[in-house]
């Protein structure tokens, strides 16, 4: 399995610079003053040098892989929130009363649910993936999250998900997820691939008093010494510290950068995720792009590292995809601009 | 005319407050931590004292409104743009070339323009309203830009295609704007209505060399001493150192206000405008949903000035209702949460 893996980074190959090139020069053409279009405009290069042509396709199908595992490491306190919910909110996305399904239907997006690693026994449902792991991961802070067997088998899975959407034509890919404690690995993953200690990285997740705060980043800080992590193994970095559903994740956004379309990516867990996928594959960065500035500290940093700027900044740490969805309409606007508009020579208007 | 703003403006009902705080108490029982999506929240309970009933509706037909008018003051030289772009631009949103007709596209919205004031003549189109009320304004550094009458004319003109889209199905308004040099009145109605210094709240438009700035800054200072503005009076204001776009979008805001429906603020002309109608009708503030802070320095003293928090910060700044578009998919996912999310009990979810 870990040769799959290896198989999939190789796949990914560097956005088109030329592409990109030629979106710039096609703004300055377009019938606006040069630049007025601020971000909108470099993701439109962005988003050609992804496509490697230009004008870039625009996206009318944007779905969303919200990945689900639990997560061993909730034995030691560190969120409010039973495990059972990880599974409740799974129905719940099912049976489209979540956040995500409004906000998805709010955009346009389809949702899909994956389950690498839920702990309690899942409905069957159409909406629902079940390519389980293993049913959680063990405590991070006490032994390995999984196996590397485990974590190869979960990218897999998320890479598979992603691959069958694209070919059933969804043109954009959102990442969400779903786990109970998961802002636990999330930040240990950030602080190991950016090497910035716990305390900078780690957030409130959900909402946790200072007492458990301070739990967490303790918690978090024994992870990454037990494991002292390297970031040239990614792999091992995730089935060490990360979550099912970071290492699916993961599997989504190599996916996607393989087959060249773009990967919007939501909280602190995508955030995570794509740490392991730039570790894995360096190129696939230039198919990310940053939907939004989650509230959780850690997803900044995350960011950074990456050279990404979000898009949106809401002050949103939900998760399931929410905050990347609202920025699917601004990267569709971003490409329409670049096809659509007439260039100042083909509607006869004189430049300023 | 002056008398049917009055009562346009003594039309507008304030926002209701229960229906904020029903909508504030139902985001604590939705299935996601209280507070987790952020802006997102306020946004929805905003709609919610807008519609006046929790959940709000969800906006589906989404339509902005391009006004476009020409500018006296252009002889000063403020801009490198010569007016006759004013009426080729109007050319391009009808013929569905220009980036507000691709962002409109992108989010599900109806472009229509409406000729307040273009200098030159223009093609008759199905998507252009004619109601010019004079062909561009004076120089507002040498004399009123317009007269009382015509500046509640153009209110009038605003508010009534508002009105026509309202009725015809149209449930978010959006602002956009035209005009060849408009970005110095504009900042002027910024400096006279929030009383901040012309160098504060005076940009580069689309774009205008150290100079060229400097004589901008210049023109708005001889402006607001000539016409010792007073804000009691903000008809008089906007007559004295508006365009007839602005007033043009002060009436499509009261008329959305008027009729509960929400009104989606684009950049420094739409905030100029806001202001224009906030002195006209305290109350319409309330239905003003802030679309994006533009790059212009006027824009976000004005935001502040009326209370409102954008939604998006991309460093736009061109202007036609771009921005403002953008925020759509944003108001309807935040009316989305509220109207179509299950809560902990009708789930059957434990609480964290």
């Amino acid at each position: 399995m870990e040769e799959r893996v290896r198989e999939l980074a190789r796949a990914v190959r560097p956005p088109d610079g030329a592409a990109a090139g030629a979106a710039r020069e096609r703004h300055r053409r377009l019938i606006k003053p040069p630049g007025s279009l601020g971000a909108l405009e470099e993701l439109g290069a962005r988003l050609a040098a992804m496509a490697g042509e230009c004008p870039p396709p625009v996206p009318e199908h944007p779905a969303v892989v919200v990945a689900a595992g639990d997560h061993g490491v909730l034995a030691r306190g560190v969120s409010p929130w039973p495990q059972e919910v990880t599974a409740a909110m799974v129905a719940g996305f099912c049976s489209g009363g979540a956040a995500v399904n409004a906000i998805a239907e709010a955009v346009g997006a389809r949702v899909s649910v994956l389950d690498v690693g839920v702990a309690s026994p899942l409905q069957p449902h159409p909406r629902l993936r079940s390519a389980k792991v293993r049913p959680g991961t063990r405590d991070i802070s006490r032994e390995a999250a999984m196996s590397r067997e485990e974590a190869a088998r979960a990218v897999i899975s998320g890479a598979g998900i992603a691959g069958e959407l694209v070919e059933s034509g969804a043109d954009l890919l959102v990442t969400g997820d779903m786990g109970i404690g998961n802002t636990t690995p999330a930040a240990a993953l950030v602080a190991a691939f950016t090497g910035r200690p716990a305390r900078e990285v780690t957030g409130r997740g959900t909402g946790i008093d200072d007492d458990t705060f301070r739990l967490k980043v303790r918690v978090i800080e024994q992870a990454l010494e037990l494991h002292g992590p390297e970031t040239a193994d990614a792999l091992g970095v995730a089935a060490a510290l990360g979550g099912l559903e970071h290492a699916a994740l993961a599997g989504v956004i190599l996916e996607g950068a393989a087959r060249r379309v773009p990967v919007i990516l939501d909280g602190i867990a995508a955030n995570a995720a794509a740490l392991v996928a730039r570790y894995l594959a360096p190129e696939c960065a230039g198919y990310m792009v940053a939907g939004h500035l989650s509230a959780e500290p850690g997803a900044g940093a995350a960011l950074k590292h990456l050279g990404l700027e979000p898009l949106l900044d809401l002050g949103m740490r939900l998760g399931e995809g929410t905050g990347g969805l609202l920025a699917a309409p601004l990267v569709r606007a971003a490409a329409a601009v670049l096809a659509r508009m007439d260039t100042f020579e083909s509607a006869g208007i004189a430049e300023g």
